[in-house]
Protein backbone atom coordinates (compact mmCIF):
# COMPACT_ATOMS: atom_id res chain seq x y z
CA UNK A 1 0.00 0.00 0.00
CA UNK A 2 1.26 3.68 -1.13
CA UNK A 3 2.16 5.74 2.00
CA UNK A 4 0.62 9.01 2.75
CA UNK A 5 3.28 11.18 1.77
CA UNK A 6 3.48 9.38 -1.68
CA UNK A 7 -0.45 9.65 -2.17
CA UNK A 8 -0.39 13.29 -1.32
CA UNK A 9 2.75 14.07 -3.62
CA UNK A 10 0.62 12.38 -6.50
CA UNK A 11 -2.35 14.98 -5.81
CA UNK A 12 -0.28 17.79 -5.81
CA UNK A 13 1.57 16.82 -9.07
CA UNK A 14 -1.88 15.85 -10.42
CA UNK A 15 -2.66 19.31 -9.95
CA UNK A 16 1.02 20.87 -11.08
CA UNK A 17 0.61 19.06 -13.88
CA UNK A 18 -2.58 20.18 -15.38
CA UNK A 19 -1.61 23.81 -14.82
CA UNK A 20 1.81 23.41 -16.36
CA UNK A 21 -0.18 21.73 -19.32
CA UNK A 22 1.17 18.60 -18.85
CA UNK A 23 -1.47 15.80 -19.98
CA UNK A 24 1.19 13.20 -20.03
CA UNK A 25 2.72 14.05 -16.32
CA UNK A 26 -1.27 13.98 -15.55
CA UNK A 27 -1.24 10.89 -16.95
CA UNK A 28 1.40 8.88 -15.72
CA UNK A 29 0.16 8.85 -12.16
CA UNK A 30 -2.18 6.70 -13.22
CA UNK A 31 -2.20 2.87 -13.58
CA UNK A 32 -3.19 1.66 -17.20
CA UNK A 33 -6.62 0.35 -16.37
CA UNK A 34 -7.57 2.95 -14.29
CA UNK A 35 -11.20 4.27 -14.23
CA UNK A 36 -12.29 8.30 -13.61
CA UNK A 37 -15.58 9.14 -13.44
CA UNK A 38 -15.39 13.32 -13.66
CA UNK A 39 -18.04 14.16 -12.70
CA UNK A 40 -19.54 11.56 -11.06
CA UNK A 41 -22.58 10.94 -12.79
CA UNK A 42 -21.26 10.62 -16.55
CA UNK A 43 -19.94 7.56 -17.71
CA UNK A 44 -16.25 6.68 -16.96
CA UNK A 45 -13.67 6.28 -18.75
CA UNK A 46 -10.40 3.90 -18.53
CA UNK A 47 -7.14 3.67 -20.07
CA UNK A 48 -4.09 5.61 -20.57
CA UNK A 49 -5.24 6.93 -24.28
CA UNK A 50 -8.55 7.94 -22.87
CA UNK A 51 -7.15 9.98 -19.96
CA UNK A 52 -4.77 11.95 -22.30
CA UNK A 53 -7.73 12.73 -24.64
CA UNK A 54 -9.65 13.79 -21.68
CA UNK A 55 -6.96 15.67 -20.13
CA UNK A 56 -5.56 17.80 -22.93
CA UNK A 57 -9.42 18.65 -23.94
CA UNK A 58 -9.64 20.05 -19.94
CA UNK A 59 -5.84 21.80 -20.14
CA UNK A 60 -6.89 23.15 -23.93
CA UNK A 61 -9.93 24.80 -22.41
CA UNK A 62 -8.19 27.02 -20.54
CA UNK A 63 -8.89 25.28 -17.28
CA UNK A 64 -6.51 25.94 -14.16
CA UNK A 65 -6.70 24.06 -10.51
CA UNK A 66 -6.64 26.31 -7.00
CA UNK A 67 -6.84 23.91 -4.14
CA UNK A 68 -9.02 25.11 -1.51
CA UNK A 69 -7.09 23.25 1.37
CA UNK A 70 -4.62 20.86 2.29
CA UNK A 71 -4.58 17.57 0.63
CA UNK A 72 -6.32 14.65 2.61
CA UNK A 73 -5.18 11.03 3.15
CA UNK A 74 -6.53 8.23 5.20
CA UNK A 75 -5.21 5.18 6.92
CA UNK A 76 -5.45 3.23 3.71
CA UNK A 77 -4.72 3.91 0.29
CA UNK A 78 -7.06 6.73 -0.37
CA UNK A 79 -6.85 10.23 -0.46
CA UNK A 80 -8.38 13.44 -1.54
CA UNK A 81 -8.43 17.36 -2.04
CA UNK A 82 -11.20 20.18 -2.66
CA UNK A 83 -10.15 22.59 -5.38
CA UNK A 84 -11.66 25.64 -7.42
CA UNK A 85 -11.28 24.84 -11.39
CA UNK A 86 -10.63 28.16 -12.59
CA UNK A 87 -11.87 28.92 -16.65
CA UNK A 88 -10.51 32.69 -16.81
CA UNK A 89 -11.82 32.96 -20.82
CA UNK A 90 -14.63 31.84 -19.75
CA UNK A 91 -15.21 34.02 -16.42
CA UNK A 92 -16.62 30.61 -15.11
CA UNK A 93 -15.03 28.83 -11.80
CA UNK A 94 -16.44 25.27 -10.46
CA UNK A 95 -16.05 23.76 -7.43
CA UNK A 96 -14.53 19.91 -6.90
CA UNK A 97 -13.26 17.61 -4.86
CA UNK A 98 -11.35 14.60 -5.98
CA UNK A 99 -11.47 11.26 -4.29
CA UNK A 100 -8.63 8.92 -5.61
CA UNK A 101 -7.84 5.21 -5.08
CA UNK A 102 -3.99 3.58 -5.29
CA UNK A 103 -2.86 0.40 -6.14
CA UNK A 104 0.15 -1.50 -4.62
CA UNK A 105 2.21 0.10 -7.25
CA UNK A 106 1.73 3.50 -6.32
CA UNK A 107 -0.75 4.60 -9.28
CA UNK A 108 -3.95 5.66 -8.89
CA UNK A 109 -6.51 3.67 -9.90
CA UNK A 110 -9.88 5.34 -9.27
CA UNK A 111 -10.60 8.70 -9.02
CA UNK A 112 -14.46 10.20 -8.82
CA UNK A 113 -14.61 13.79 -9.29
CA UNK A 114 -17.69 15.40 -6.98
CA UNK A 115 -18.90 18.72 -8.65
CA UNK A 116 -22.40 19.82 -10.49
CA UNK A 117 -24.58 22.19 -12.38
CA UNK A 118 -24.50 24.27 -9.34
CA UNK A 119 -21.17 24.24 -8.14
CA UNK A 120 -20.40 26.31 -11.04
CA UNK A 121 -20.45 30.12 -10.68
CA UNK B 1 -31.82 9.65 -8.33
CA UNK B 2 -31.87 12.56 -5.95
CA UNK B 3 -31.34 15.87 -6.98
CA UNK B 4 -28.83 18.12 -6.25
CA UNK B 5 -30.32 20.44 -3.67
CA UNK B 6 -31.40 16.97 -1.64
CA UNK B 7 -27.89 15.43 -1.33
CA UNK B 8 -26.74 19.15 -0.05
CA UNK B 9 -29.48 19.46 2.31
CA UNK B 10 -28.54 16.25 3.86
CA UNK B 11 -24.82 16.77 4.16
CA UNK B 12 -25.36 19.94 5.63
CA UNK B 13 -27.90 17.95 7.76
CA UNK B 14 -25.29 16.04 8.77
CA UNK B 15 -22.97 18.93 9.90
CA UNK B 16 -25.36 20.56 11.93
CA UNK B 17 -26.58 17.37 13.48
CA UNK B 18 -23.10 16.45 14.86
CA UNK B 19 -22.80 19.88 16.28
CA UNK B 20 -26.32 19.50 18.09
CA UNK B 21 -24.84 16.25 19.11
CA UNK B 22 -28.02 14.62 17.76
CA UNK B 23 -26.49 11.20 16.87
CA UNK B 24 -30.15 9.94 15.79
CA UNK B 25 -30.58 13.24 13.20
CA UNK B 26 -27.39 11.72 11.88
CA UNK B 27 -27.67 8.49 11.18
CA UNK B 28 -31.55 8.83 10.21
CA UNK B 29 -30.14 10.32 6.98
CA UNK B 30 -28.07 6.91 6.04
CA UNK B 31 -30.16 4.11 4.62
CA UNK B 32 -30.45 0.68 7.28
CA UNK B 33 -27.93 -1.02 5.27
CA UNK B 34 -25.44 2.14 4.52
CA UNK B 35 -21.74 1.50 5.06
CA UNK B 36 -19.37 3.60 6.26
CA UNK B 37 -15.45 3.84 6.54
CA UNK B 38 -14.40 6.55 8.71
CA UNK B 39 -11.68 6.56 7.70
CA UNK B 40 -10.69 4.98 4.76
CA UNK B 41 -8.59 2.20 5.63
CA UNK B 42 -10.55 1.17 8.59
CA UNK B 43 -12.77 -1.73 8.75
CA UNK B 44 -16.46 -0.89 7.50
CA UNK B 45 -19.31 -0.58 9.53
CA UNK B 46 -22.77 -0.95 8.74
CA UNK B 47 -26.56 -0.94 10.05
CA UNK B 48 -28.40 1.94 12.10
CA UNK B 49 -26.99 0.54 15.12
CA UNK B 50 -23.67 0.51 14.50
CA UNK B 51 -23.97 4.07 13.06
CA UNK B 52 -25.34 5.21 16.22
CA UNK B 53 -22.77 3.82 18.42
CA UNK B 54 -19.94 5.88 15.87
CA UNK B 55 -21.45 8.62 16.01
CA UNK B 56 -22.66 8.88 19.60
CA UNK B 57 -18.83 7.93 20.57
CA UNK B 58 -17.47 10.98 18.14
CA UNK B 59 -20.22 13.43 19.66
CA UNK B 60 -19.12 12.42 23.31
CA UNK B 61 -15.59 13.10 22.01
CA UNK B 62 -15.99 16.28 22.27
CA UNK B 63 -15.81 16.91 18.08
CA UNK B 64 -17.15 19.80 16.04
CA UNK B 65 -17.09 19.96 12.17
CA UNK B 66 -16.20 23.06 10.81
CA UNK B 67 -16.90 23.31 7.05
CA UNK B 68 -13.70 24.24 4.78
CA UNK B 69 -16.22 25.37 1.80
CA UNK B 70 -19.55 24.86 -0.10
CA UNK B 71 -20.15 21.30 -0.52
CA UNK B 72 -19.82 19.91 -4.13
CA UNK B 73 -22.49 18.12 -5.63
CA UNK B 74 -21.64 15.92 -9.04
CA UNK B 75 -23.96 15.08 -11.79
CA UNK B 76 -25.15 11.80 -10.09
CA UNK B 77 -26.11 10.69 -6.55
CA UNK B 78 -23.02 11.56 -5.34
CA UNK B 79 -22.08 14.53 -2.79
CA UNK B 80 -18.87 15.50 -0.99
CA UNK B 81 -17.43 18.03 1.54
CA UNK B 82 -14.35 19.07 2.89
CA UNK B 83 -14.21 20.39 6.48
CA UNK B 84 -12.27 20.60 9.75
CA UNK B 85 -12.94 18.43 13.15
CA UNK B 86 -11.99 20.56 15.81
CA UNK B 87 -11.94 18.90 19.63
CA UNK B 88 -11.47 22.14 21.61
CA UNK B 89 -10.44 19.60 25.01
CA UNK B 90 -8.08 17.87 23.11
CA UNK B 91 -6.45 21.24 21.48
CA UNK B 92 -6.72 19.08 18.01
CA UNK B 93 -7.69 19.64 14.75
CA UNK B 94 -8.86 16.99 12.06
CA UNK B 95 -8.45 17.91 7.94
CA UNK B 96 -11.33 15.65 6.35
CA UNK B 97 -13.26 15.48 3.42
CA UNK B 98 -16.23 12.95 3.16
CA UNK B 99 -17.66 11.55 0.14
CA UNK B 100 -20.73 10.43 0.32
CA UNK B 101 -23.11 8.35 -2.12
CA UNK B 102 -27.34 8.35 -2.21
CA UNK B 103 -29.50 5.82 -3.00
CA UNK B 104 -32.90 6.31 -4.72
CA UNK B 105 -34.60 6.99 -1.72
CA UNK B 106 -32.55 9.82 -0.98
CA UNK B 107 -30.77 7.86 1.50
CA UNK B 108 -26.75 7.78 2.04
CA UNK B 109 -25.72 4.51 1.17
CA UNK B 110 -22.06 4.76 1.39
CA UNK B 111 -19.74 7.07 3.05
CA UNK B 112 -15.98 7.35 2.60
CA UNK B 113 -14.25 9.84 4.75
CA UNK B 114 -10.69 10.72 3.92
CA UNK B 115 -8.12 12.02 6.70
CA UNK B 116 -5.29 10.29 8.11
CA UNK B 117 -2.26 10.29 11.05
CA UNK B 118 -0.39 13.32 9.62
CA UNK B 119 -4.30 15.62 8.71
CA UNK B 120 -4.49 16.00 12.23
CA UNK B 121 -3.08 19.09 14.30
Amino acid sequence: MPDQEHMKKALQAYIDGFNAGDAAAIVALFAEDAVIEDPVGNPPISGHAALTEFYTNAINGGAKLVLDGPIRGSHGNGAAMAFTIEVAAMNLTIRAIDAMTFNDDGKIIEMRAYWGPDDMG
